[in-house]
């Protein structure tokens, strides 16, 4: 087993209970044989932190046991355990994107390549764990440690969590290929880092759909070639017909087919809003594909499957990321593909972690300014 | 061109606006150098056929002008054109299933493999058409004609229509595999063949659900493996509480684990309802693929997203049949695999067509037994 | 940790070098707390557990220590580590087939659901292992032992190995469908069973291509439709023209097309031998796939490639099996679709297994009998 | 019916046999209601042509009637069929990419998607026709002209045949992604060309392997990362050890691993020569695709099938191109992800063509510049 120095004290910013965090020290963990010890470098800031600040709980996972909140972090090695393979891949010293998830290997999912469905996943931040990466200290196998370049910085690092949801939603699901038109609703972090990887990959347009003016002038100078803002709804207008109404505008608007060369191949849902969701399946060319990636309220809700039908759709649901992803984010932005860095608009020490989930939940900081990505530093 | 003795007369079964319909005698057609008249041997009654009856119309077809009726056919061809390929396949005398549908063959999805979804399709008994089986003699291009060996009946080649749907739905984009669980809703026609292609496919399980003791009675004696009639909701309950506590209720009866070797790997939608719609979704395991076939009356339902992003599923429309579906459709009842013969259950003249459209209509006949399919002869 | 009644002893088949083995006595071997201990109960012989006896090596694996032989084992778990799943999968008395390979879990390959080409792989027999399953204790995780139901016997649980092969090939990378037709060249126990699988889901015909007469009677009376015996060589034909004129001497007494329904759509390479290779890719439909799965003793051999190029075709090679492929084959011969039996043509006691190993070797025993499959007792 | 002004004459470049050909004037031809007249613009030679004029035949396709050479062209559409779709997409004065080849439209291939291999394909300068592009006026139906927009030139137009031969072998079935590596054997036209299409769709690194140091250096310039000049065989070394020598020189020399990240996930073999082949394989990494496209004079040669087996790959053949080739090679084109203009090294008048077909013969002009593409205007 190599190591290099190692500190004695592992802060750690725990969630006690609904809006109830506290900065404390906790041991600095024991590795197993085939585990890595990382040193936090950054941990960005998601929607699924805050809900667990304000909620306690999302969906079925709920908070039982106090629990370190983070999982988008990116590190150095500090310790590897003995059985780790000695390939060089990882070793002290390592700079790493921390993938936050460890499957059991040994169940069907795991072993036909699909680790993200695993239903034994020990996920940093999601009960039943305590842990989170919000910390000093923070253990993984070596496996989904991913090495980062000197040209990757660390916060870049970090990022490649959310990058990787984009990957697996428009890469490995969505199959886009060159030439192809995407549209993207909702310009949020995940939508925004979908039309990057959609612009990486070489899609012929990117077509962006969000409520917020500010959110879509930023989507365009990021990565779409399109914006759309769909005007309200007619009060008496039903919701379908509304939702299909803006489709036809959308389409008529940027000039794009119904079908054929130039028609929409795929449609990433990253909003989870009802009217976005019946517009990305009536906007699609036939045969086309839907990804749904954004988790709204209410993920109950109406589908016109007689498009579905009629059009022999493809609607595909996408959760987290698999195997072949992190890589892929890693190589798009090593290879200057995709640009993170316009995406952190807020950084904070450790000490104010509290002010990132503040800044986040709101979607704005004091000054004002919209917050697309918060990134705290590790502790000091 | 060679032909066979054609009569001069064309009797024909010809829809004029709701519910008024006549027996008339139309021109024998005339064929194009690359097509075949065929002289119509069996007919099928399909929920379209009386949909278009009772209606006028289906979705966006609208009868604008008098239009034969019928589509599920078989026949003998009786005159086939210069043009087409002297390779022996089609000549006059060949017992032939009829696919109603002709394609463009030069836009983009003629020429990927996807007919089924070209844009300029000419289908019989579907406006803006004229034309339908349920009459002499009809048209169509030898591609399209399916030859039906000697051990197929005229009456088996008609039904390949339906057939053919059951093949696109669970092989072509079901993709069953052998040792594979599929549910399917609905045990009216579709279904229950449906069910057929799954078992002659090697499904482990094929389990029925409906709301008919009686469909169900028939599919288990047929080609279902389980069946499972849900209870009532309670008055209290909503929807998708009700269609969850059914889901569980269905693997809890018939012991079918929620994941791994044994879950329900495929769910075909064949009913349309919107109960049955949030219950395939429900009941699938993680990656497992639902194929909507079943076209109810409002397709815009509830369909429970947040399972299509957790288990990541695959969520499919399946538009009449493509490429290959009529051949293995063929095959399967050529090689013993499937029988159809127990699922004709009313048969009739020509001159009494009308009473096919009737009994089909009511799903009962006069005398109280279920009508599953209704065949037409041709005119003598 | 949960074990039933274990003995003392541990009698190994153990080969020391060229033609040299021992039956000794060795220590019971520990588990993991994530392993499992089997009894073993009946074990297949394999051509290349008689390879190694007879040349201390099969290609790049090379023997460099003593090491127990057998790798088609079946057996009753005896004990179960700690840390196995306790969903009841596995338990004491669990009687199982028994997957001899352990992959490392954590490599690409592993990781993205093909296990079989990992790296770091340890199986059964095969250098530089020191452990084989001709033994009473062999040591596995739980996930790659497969319960085996009542009706499935032990000889068929050892079985499960080289069915798998042939799941592997036709089902996994061949992917077979309902009515498509397969040739199969080589008769031995790999095509056999090949055909034995192509039969259970459903091939419209099975043509065998064997340059034994015997082994094509047993072919067409187990699985295949159809057999062949190629002629001999004229001595100033060219290989390439005898295969392409044997080629089509299949199609013309066979009555196969070139092309479309009922031409070859898959062809399964099982013997190795340049001529089938060169055959295989003859006969083939355009846009058909070939296995290759046989290894004879030079496999650097001509292909044509033109035949690849203008025919557009598959050419995959099939190493041992892969996740999904143990469950199917069970599942196969527990739904009475494969019958394993009349493969065993020979049984051997532990102490005697050396016979084994000769007459599969000479693939005849003293009395002139042909050698499918011969299967020794567990030490008594 | 619309057109633009058409002249009387038709000047045609018309081979009568082995060195043999004619500039001589045809009728100009009708057209049938579903097709277009085009005025060809700019035709570009390939090897094909140059094999047609040398040997009059290649493989089985041999000349038995005068036949105009020439299938790489672009023009001008002025005569439109009253059967055309009227849609815009094609109308007289589309400037046009023409596709050679004329598939039959009803057969199991064109149906399911696979054109290319339609086995009653007419197709320009290919025996049994007598037509071929290089003349004033051609006949296309309108499916296989393909608009292109100002900003691609005719040239461009001409050189979207060998193009899309590049985009059907590393898109359509190399299945190419973003980060793979990809080596290319062969830095003709064809091999260039599949290096364009790898770098545009984003591959890591694109290996180019040939045995001119010229063609090389060229390649590096225009679309390879790296590339690699095979020394001599020794004169004792077996042609396989050899090949397996040079694949480990690639590796070590330019860093490439063995498997994982970085090792090479696609081969195309664009050269046809025996010692590449062997390479290809050698070199690719578990899981790997072997593509070839290259047609060398025998194509019957060794393949190292124990590789194919034990690295389980996949070995394609790869003809002419399919169904969104054409598509795709214009738009990369148009966006300016490929510049086509580099490989154009000779150009010549109509009256000139004979010298085109010498160069490409020689692969080097009198003055001693290579030759990669020469294009012929069309006749004044």
């Amino acid at each position: 087993m190599s190591e290099t120095q190692i500190k004695s004290d592992n802060p750690s910013f725990v969630l006690y209970g609904i809006e109830d965090v506290k900065l404390e020290n906790r041991p600095v963990p024991e590795i197993k044989d085939d585990q890595c010890l990382i040193a936090v470098s950054k941990t960005g800031i998601c929607g699924s932190d805050v809900h667990y600040l304000l909620h306690g709980r999302i969906g079925d996972f709920v908070l039982e046991q106090p629990m370190c909140l983070g999982h988008e972090s990116s590190g150095v090695v500090v310790k590897v355990g003995p059985d780790v393979k000695d390939d060089g891949r990882i070793t002290v010293g390592s700079r790493v994107a921390m993938e936050p998830g460890v499957s059991c290997r040994t169940c069907t999912e795991c072993k036909s390549g699909m680790y993200e469905l695993c239903p034994h996943m020990a996920f940093a931040a999601t009960p039943p764990t305590q842990f989170g990466t919000l910390c000093r200290y923070y253990v993984l196998p070596a496996d989904v440690l991913h090495p980062i370049p000197e040209s990757v910085s660390f916060e870049d690092g970090a990022m490649m969590e959310p990058l990787s949801v984009g990957v697996h939603s428009v890469h490995t699901l969505g199959q886009l290929k060159s030439d192809q038109v995407v549209i993207v609703f909702g310009a949020g972090p995940v939508g925004l880092l979908c039309m990057a990887v959609a612009k990486a990959l070489g899609a012929r347009r990117i077509i962006a759909v969000d409520i917020q003016q500010e959110r879509l002038d930023f989507a365009r100078s990021y990565a779409a070639s399109d914006i759309f803002l769909p005007g309200p709804k007619d009060p008496n207008e039903k919701l379908e017909d509304y939702c299909a109404r803006v489709s036809d505008e959308i389409r008529t608007t940027l000039n794009i087919p119904a079908r054929d060369h130039g028609a929409v191949d795929l449609a990433i849902e990253a909003s989870g809003a009802p009217t976005c969701i019946q517009m990305g399946i009536n906007i699609l060319k036939p045969a086309g594909t839907y990804v749904q990636v954004g988790m709204g309220r209410n993920m109950n809700v109406p589908l016109p499957l007689f498009h579905v039908i009629n059009k022999q759709l493809k609607v595909l649901g996408s959760f987290r990321y698999g195997p072949g992803d992190y890589p892929l984010a890693i190589s798009l932005v090593e290879r200057g593909l995709i640009d993170l860095k316009p995406l952190v608009t807020h950084r904070f020490d450790f000490e104010s972690a509290k002010e990132a989930f503040e800044v986040t939940k709101l979607g704005r900081d004091a000054a004002g300014k919209g917050v697309i990505k918060a990134i705290i530093d590790g502790p000091k």
